[in-house]
């Protein structure tokens, strides 16, 4: 997507440790106009295929999900949690992910109420570099039984090699970017 | 606004301990459709005032908050972060929360680039008991020299004093749907 790319040109910074900060326009501030178009792409790459409901996951996929979600009908956008609180019920679907970022593992929930058999599911998240977050996802879709349709991913890191094992796996992975190339020193970043 | 109000009524659930659970359209599962309605009433409620920015807190305050501000002529949406991440800049505002709900202390960030003297903004997130966590937002823009133009919650629990005091401090406080009384052994819930 030609505007996510040049958005990432103008506004993204690389950091030592294959770190990009898209911070101003996807993950700390978000550009709900640029979310919108996001979605519009996402509803055209997946047209065609049953959509009951998007999962995302907490924090910075959620306004992404949530304002897709209107190109795809208004369906109900549910995140994964990432820590337990006592407002949860005990009926929930656990998995655990290791987060490179944060440098920690951390549960992330589902009530089960939430994610049921048979429901076609996209998966909506910001980044996908080597598809932790997205696995856990995955596993939590197949043990509810729900059918994961399709991928949507803002920026996914291509130099890492998680996007590459999931469509291997056939995974319908549609990314909106994908960096191939960045680097610290000069700033550069290129796309596949 | 009558059709939250009834939403709750619906859908909610009561539990002991003051906990009110709305998880299947609000925090966990959202109704992306009511969250669109939720901000054309806060439009309503806010009209004739300048809004720069919309300001929230991870994690259910950001899809609402992205949601609405399609009403706002697609204002950039910020929300706070309630962990520290290594990949943020050394330039925050931080204050401290204290938690009921988990019952711990969690430090709030917001980089100093995305909230700046002048701004006029508008907070927005799910729920208000004690405000704890909207006054952290409070002194973050106090500290950015940023204007409170409003302050938007979708459920306020109005036997608990968060809402009184901000309404009394002089903001412009408007709640959606507004609990006056709630009964875990009944499920009873009855609005302001």
């Amino acid at each position: 997507m030609k505007e996510l790319e040049d958005r990432i040109q103008r506004d993204g910074t690389v950091r030592a440790g294959d770190v990009l900060k898209v911070d101003n326009f996807l993950n700390h501030q978000c550009d709900v106009e640029l979310f919108d178009k996001m979605g519009a792409e996402w509803a055209r790459l997946f047209a065609g295929k049953r959509v009951d409901k998007i999962l995302t996951i907490e924090a910075s996929g959620i306004g992404i999900a949530c304002v897709a979600a209107r190109h795809f009908g208004n369906v109900p956008v549910v995140f994964a949690k990432k820590y337990q609180s006592i407002n949860l019920d005990g009926d929930q679907y656990v998995t655990n992910i290791y987060s490179f970022t944060k440098q920690k593992n951390y549960s992330v929930i589902v009530a089960k109420k939430f994610l049921t058999a048979g429901e076609h599911v996209i998966i909506i998240d910001d980044f996908l570099a080597k598809g932790n977050a997205l696995n856990g996802l995955i596993e939590i879709c197949e043990a509810a039984g729900a059918v994961v349709e399709g991928i949507g991913i803002a920026v996914e890191k291509g130099f890492q090699d998680g996007g590459e094992k999931l469509r291997a796996r056939g995974y319908d992975l549609q990314s909106l970017a994908i960096v191939k190339s960045m680097d610290p020193e000069t700033g550069k970043i290129t796309f596949a």
